[in-house]
């Protein structure tokens, strides 16, 4: 059975893990990132957490088959760049896995946190035991993974799976990537997060829930509508509709066995948005499609961590790459 | 090389022909479809006519090796049925691969018509040699279907690829189909028809082209859009517009190689259609995108029927089926 070096680098959290394909692990390690600013600093620190982890195991660098690295995009898979996320200061064009193929002697992988996770979700998580289904993040952003055939589906330059920004409404909401009417633009949570803070009403619960206007989150939103304040109710109702019309798009497209919703909608839950997003797709699509779409939370939650970059290994592994 | 025996069944045509991979017939047939209102009369016809194309070709059955089938769906691929498409009376859960097998003594293989002609598009039109592309095949309705690393893509109930239904406009208008704000509600010959000659002044030339109101249909849109007829140019906008939108869906959600456009489309051709999308698609997606598609009308035309039923055998065979 392979063993993989599992990274998973965030702009704010840094996850190693050690396992294989029957999801066991054999050492983890959380920090927080805290980046320097220059990718080299920060890509040193990381091996060092690599070869401690991999010695706390008991093991010796030798026996890792394949290091998998989890980061945000954009990136390019094929040459192991990170092309320069917003959250990684200093990472533009970053030699990720050379630089760590360098460092640790053995062959790396990077694929971008969307991929990743929906990797894990699909092995070990939500989608386990399904070879067909889409996963989206719904997190600060939307973005999105698609697996099928049991295998990672990337399409031109690794780019398929942006499902965050196809439009949902023409015209539309900008978007923080500069187009508008996205998913990402109505239920993405930064943009959601500006909208509740300059819609909510002053009578909304959501502020005292907060503790005052410029501090709501979605958090909060799920919050009062779980006592049933009206302006929090409806933009649940606002959430359940966009996000529909994606899944109805991508049922009537692609006919998955799954959507998987990851944070905000986990967040949120069966009664305030998966029910009520399932009957939405079920009334707008045939019934072939709804009869056999699972509309389901992402069930890894925290642990997407541990899995990502031990996911993105062993589809590298298996696509033999 | 594989000889394969095509059929493809349409509601008003029936084409066979006698290929391989190479592109190359070796015989063909075609004559209008006439059907009786009962299955097995007309498949018993289509025996006849198989038989005599292959004797004609100067080879018996057995030196066929399978038969593909293309008929207009609903179907059922892995059982080979057709469940009764409204333009071929009494073909409800007919057998067609059963009947054929049992007559021909080859094995069958059924496919529906969008997805085979997707295939003959890749095989031999305009998406040769790409491994990710959509085909929409813009006649009456719009089907589609999904080449993903040169394979078929089937989705759940091998009903993947039904981008005609995607909505395009929510709340949007009434589709055929019994939901509302499809592309096909937009961009379907059926429904644009039904737009046209309702909403037609009297003084646009489509009238005049079309001998009355009454007879108007997209050929006749298109005509008067080259002669700058403003009610047509203006349609010509609108169809773009909503085409446009699903193609930008499709190219966030799979970024494939091409998207290949059927009927209408290849008739409005690049002036009035496929340079206007381009251009739509180009400003409502991300570069990466955008850069590698090829927005393009599909190349094979009439000849779409002497190899849909080739390449819906080809494509068993090559999944080992």
């Amino acid at each position: 059975m392979p063993r993989v070096l599992g990274i998973d680098i965030g702009g704010t959290k840094l996850a190693l893990a050690l396992g294989g394909p029957d999801g066991r692990l054999e050492a983890r390690m959380r920090r927080p990132m805290e980046p320097t600013g220059e990718a080299r600093l920060d890509l040193a620190r990381i091996v060092e957490d690599a070869r401690r982890l991999v010695a706390e195991a008991g093991l010796v660098l030798e026996e890792v088959d394949v290091v998998g690295v989890s980061a945000p995009g954009p990136l390019d898979p094929a040459r192991g760049l990170v092309l320069g996320p917003p959250n990684l200061p200093g990472w533009e064009r970053a030699a990720v896995a050379e630089t760590l193929e360098t460092a640790l002697g053995r062959p790396v992988f990077l694929e971008n946190d969307a991929n990743a996770a929906a990797l894990a979700e699909w092995r070990f998580g939500a989608g386990a035991g399904l070879s067909n289904l889409v996963y989206l993040t719904m997190s600060t952003g939307v973005g999105g993974g698609i697996i099928l055939g049991g295998r990672l589906y990337r399409g031109v330059a690794s780019s398929a799976g942006e499902v965050g920004h196809a439009p949902v409404e023409v015209p539309g909401e900008p978007c923080a990537c500069g187009l508008s009417g996205c998913l990402e633009a109505y239920v993405g949570g930064a943009a959601w997060t500006r909208r509740l803070r300059s819609k909510a009403p002053d009578s909304s619960r959501m502020l005292e829930l907060a503790g005052g206007r410029g501090a709501i989150t979605p958090v909060h939103a799920i919050a009062a509508a779980r006592e049933a304040d009206a302006f929090a109710l409806a933009e649940m109702v606002r959430f359940n509709e966009y996000l529909a019309r994606a899944i109805v798009s991508l049922a009537f497209t692609l006919a998955p066995q799954a959507v998987i919703l990851g944070t905000i909608a986990c967040a949120a839950g069966e009664e305030l948005c998966l029910a009520p997003v399932r009957d939405l797709v079920r009334a707008r699509t045939w019934p072939v499609f709804a009869d056999d779409l699972r509309i389901v939370g992402a069930a890894l939650g925290e642990r997407t961590a541990d899995y990502a970059g031990i996911c993105a290994g062993l589809e590298a592994l298996q696509s033999g790459a």
